[in-house]
């Protein structure tokens, strides 16, 4: 039992290390000038098969027409 | 303290009720044929203001040129 | 498609209101000396069959004298 | 631009493999008969301060009492 719970502590652990880690870079980023929200969504974007990327940017421009935007 | 535990269970049950509300209205959107996450992203969009979509539309592009997508 | 994304819109927006409700009953609670987290706690336990609240129990005090804590 | 990206993709990796490292515990702690929802209280339990954690059981069978529970 204690093992079990170091062990995951210890992950938990270097996770949120990472996890600052990330922060620190997209503060960098930031104070460079870009834009952060973008990245995120850039980074999203490249997670994807770029058919599929293409596909939903096309049916979003349909959506976007049919309700007038 | 029973009435506030009873006033927040009850408002907790109107909201989940209302998340199944979408939930049905999404399922029907599919079963007509739409693509449910791209519905996600314009809902999301008509949040924003126009200037702030547009603005954020053309970094996208830049950064992907960046980077060569 | 015009009607799918304004009935979610309004959905959406009853269960913000309805959370807008919650966050008030928890400050006024929390105004009554109320300590919140607790309240969440115990409504988290309401939802619980008392055999299971019970049968947890006996194991998170099995696993804490396990550990020495 | 593109070594901020390809930082961040490189450590939002990392994060996902310990993820994975975590479940695979959890999932050996299961085999094992523990009771993985009661190890995760556990482990919040850890984290706070022994005080905290009896003011707060403390609390919670006022709370109990009240409410005839």
């Amino acid at each position: 039992m204690r093992s079990i719970i170091e062990r995951v502590e210890r992950l938990e652990e270097e996770r949120k290390e990472l996890a600052g880690d990330v922060k620190d870079i997209f503060t960098e980023a930031k104070s460079a000038g870009f834009d952060v929200k973008v990245i995120r969504q850039l980074i999203k974007i490249r997670k994807m098969e770029p058919s599929e990327v293409e596909e939903q940017e096309t049916l979003l421009d349909t959506y976007r027409r049919a309700i007038g935007m």
